[in-house]
């Protein structure tokens, strides 16, 4: 057994069983062991962001990591936006990175780099397998490193003679990780606090499914707390189900609105909240320096226990009764707006679908919308580096093959990693991307505004023009084999949501604005 | 002036008027003071990885920096892959990176990465512009490190409040870099080297242009000297001019035959020759341990003065006469095979232009039937990172607006930027792209044989094909604004290219092979 195969064969034996891949010379030998071991499906990913934003994705549904295989330094360098994004998610992530054989390491050859210097921006665990009869342990000292709550993408760099060499044994079976209960005594203190009035929780990290919101729910219902979420969780459950916590808001200004009346935060893996950017008139940090932060369940412990058992320990056991929105009616015809768009997907999003949402200047309609539609579940951008959207979408299309995948892309962010549309395309996923088509980077102008500028000159306006020429979306999909449609009306937006929903496999939808 | 004047200011005062940008919030305020200081050309991007490329490409081509904008730690990830092919270019380039405002730095902000890490690994300057009233200082150092020979990429971190507070005077003016000439003792001593057999000649760096290759035609007409060409050089005269040097073969077992003579080899800003990548059966390094090496010009020395005096050392000042091969007659039509292309482009090239090379698995044909082009100038690979032909081609062509630039490339590599061709079409950039579409990627099917495999499972064989689907070329073009037409025969190649050609304009012909 190559080193190659003892390799694949430690991650499926640890139920790691896909692998987003952008080969290179010095990982054919992993090419080639997947015939050997049928366990692990490889998808291939036409750039490597896209390889790296899909385990993302996949990961962050699945709550296990994927695997990816890249090649070299530059390889790793054009994952590491989307691995910056992971970080951030806290997502587990495998990363295996090639690297020239031992003896080719000390020559300056050109695709020479120091492949840990990259690694490190976005690993804790980096490490190399310097040895084929050690490379079973490090692969699994990755998984587990993966997993250890609360995650991250761990990377392990396998020089290529270190894959064609005979290994040792596969490595040990890790053991599952297990995110710890608080102890009892922050349960006990925070339901002490809730008795105050003006007392919050602020929900992230993985405490936004299902049972931890309906826990924040009671509590609220029994307490008055207000319940916030972290508007860059990883994932939350959204739409007319009884009870949303409020997002935080994106700008500073309506932050410090919204927290105005709290007297006293309570984290649930989550930090004290921040402002995304820094200006010149609102500060960073958005509670007073005076309100007391208090951690209920820290970022590694689980939150959603906690919650349940803080409701319990509030005597908070009913459920809260909360009326539904419903979706707006409109107008069956007229001008795509924002809020037509919104309004439209709220009424037509099938139940349990997946959103992945990179709407950027376009969200906060969206996403209020939203609370209309049928249950789902949102994976938001957690990281701010732009191009997560589609490749999350497609990983997550990977991870949750019976549910639908909904990709919510603005065009500006759409376009740096598009390549997802091809993956998209040859594994018919199905996957359905509405991209809101405005022809600009809409939230720099707001951004100019903000920093002063009411009027841009011709030369600023162009660097946040993208039209001239107009992307065409339907071109760039059916260039990888995606079928696409246009709309420019509400009508035609809604009856091409509504056949890509219908169908199966991969659709793009480009939304004029 | 606030920063972000100083900053342009600076940089327009030091004669670097062009910038390739992707910016973000941060960069709101550069953005807007373009109009301010109409000298500095602002390039928008829609990847970052496409700024990159281009700042190396317009630097190969004026051996003088261009400026990049990149929004964060993120944003620069996105280029670090083409900053590592400029990285071993040794183009110089000064990259200014926007970082959050200095007080929002100690908050864990999504965007929040550490931006001098990622910068590392591609430049040996990095500073952060602590102080508004110091930025123009740093400005300036940042462009003396860029120009210091031979050439880097160096790296300025802008946190937003530097650039939006009142910044102190414009940084001092830079003096012009200057390649020292060699001591006169190691040309001396090369000279007698010379007058021994087997002695060989390994140009590279800036010693491949018209001036320093004539003078190692000579040399070699004098003394018999073997006169090499490093394959990943950033720039190089080619076609009929008379001489050319020989590439270094990309394979060891070539590159090992090519070498088999030479006693001695005397590097002209170049190192000694290793493998691409490392193999179980062929050496690391290609020359033999024994063959001692001489160093006629470091990679910081004037090569071409060091050669011309070397020549003149030698006695050989005469021109040496050597055959020109012409272009290959061949039917008018037939199937569109890589000889055919090869024929094709040596014919309808027009003189003086600039091809930007990235056709990997096609290129050992290419190459070598380009020779019997009229003279014009080679953009190599030159770190290795897939996805630099495309930004290189549009950075050249901002450089060379009255030269006819060509890219061609591979499909597979033109995928990780294919968002160059928006920028072609936006700025209107004379380049004509000519892809060559074999729908997979063939390198690593060599590659795999190579490792011993020579039938490859159904498995493995996916992740090398990127055909199904096809990426239509067409279309993706199209989608961005640029013109394109695709060719199945030689007939519609040829008429295709020479229209293209014969335009101004960006265009794409997606050449089936």
């Amino acid at each position: 057994m190559d080193g190659a195969e003892c390799l694949i064969r430690t991650l499926t034996e640890n139920g790691i069983g896909i692998c987003f891949m952008n080969p290179g010379t010095s990982e054919m030998r992993f090419v080639n062991a997947l015939d050997r071991v049928p366990a692990m499906r490889g998808v291939l990913c036409l750039f490597e962001g896209v390889c790296a934003g899909a385990a993302d994705g996949y990961g962050r549904i699945l709550g296990k990591p994927a695997a990816t295989l890249l090649h070299l330094g530059p390889g790793l360098a054009n994952g590491l936006c989307n691995f910056h994004n992971a970080r951030k998610a806290r997502t587990p992530v495998v990363s295996i990175v090639g690297e020239h054989t031992r003896r080719h390491l000390r020559y300056d050859a050109p695709l020479s780099a120091d492949i840990e210097a990259f690694a490190r921006t976005v690993s804790e665990h980096v490490r190399v397998a310097r040895e084929p009869a050690g490379l079973g342990r490090e692969v699994s000292a990755a998984i587990a490193a993966a997993i250890a709550p609360p995650g991250q993408v761990a990377t392990l760099i396998v020089p290529a003679d270190v894959s064609w060499l005979e290994a040792g044994g596969l490595g040990p079976a890790v053991e599952p990780a297990c995110r710890p209960l608080p102890a009892r005594e922050s349960i006990g203190q925070a339901a002490r606090l809730l008795g105050t009035p003006g007392t919050a929780l602020l929900l992230g990290g993985t405490a936004l499914n299902v049972r931890a919101v309906n826990a924040a729910a009671r509590i609220a219902a029994r307490t008055g707390a207000q319940v916030f979420a972290d508007r860059n969780a990883p994932r939350m459950v959204w739409g007319r189900r009884g009870f949303l916590p409020q997002l935080m808001p994106y700008f500073p200004e309506a932050a410090l609105e919204a927290l105005s009346g709290v007297r006293h935060m309570l984290l649930v893996e989550s930090q004290a909240p921040v402002s995304f950017f820094g200006y010149p008139e609102t500060p960073s940090y958005l509670l007073s320096e005076e309100c007391p932060v208090g951690v209920l369940a820290a970022r590694s412990e689980d939150g959603t226990a906690a919650l349940e058992a803080l409701a319990e320990e509030c005597g908070a056991s009913g459920g809260a009764a909360v009326a539904n929105p419903c979706p707006q009616t409109e107008p069956a015809d007229g001008p795509l707006t924002l809020e037509a768009m919104g309004n439209a997907l709220a009424a037509l999003l099938p139940e349990n679908a997946i959103v992945s949402d990179e709407t950027v200047s376009s969200q906060a309609v969206i996403v209020e919308r939203l609370r209309a539609a049928a249950p789902f579940e949102r994976l938001p951008v957690t990281g701010g580096a732009i191009g997560q959207g589609l490749p999350v979408a497609m990983g997550a299309a990977c991870a949750a093959p019976d549910r639908k995948v909904v990709a919510l892309e603005a065009d500006g962010s759409g376009m740096y990693t598009l390549q997802a549309l091809w993956t998209m395309a040859r594994e018919r996923l199905d996957v359905v991307t509405v991209i809101f088509a405005n022809r600009r980077y809409r939230i720099l102008e707001v951004e100019m505004r903000r920093a002063g500028v009411e009027t841009p000159g011709p030369a600023a306006r162009a660097m946040m023009d993208i039209g001239g020429p107009d992307l065409d979306w339907v071109r760039l999909a059916e260039g990888q084999g995606v079928p696409a449609t246009r709309a420019a009306t509400v009508r035609e937006f809604r009856a091409q949501f509504r056949a890509a929903v219908d169908a199966r496999g991969p659709a793009l939808i480009e939304a004029v604005l």
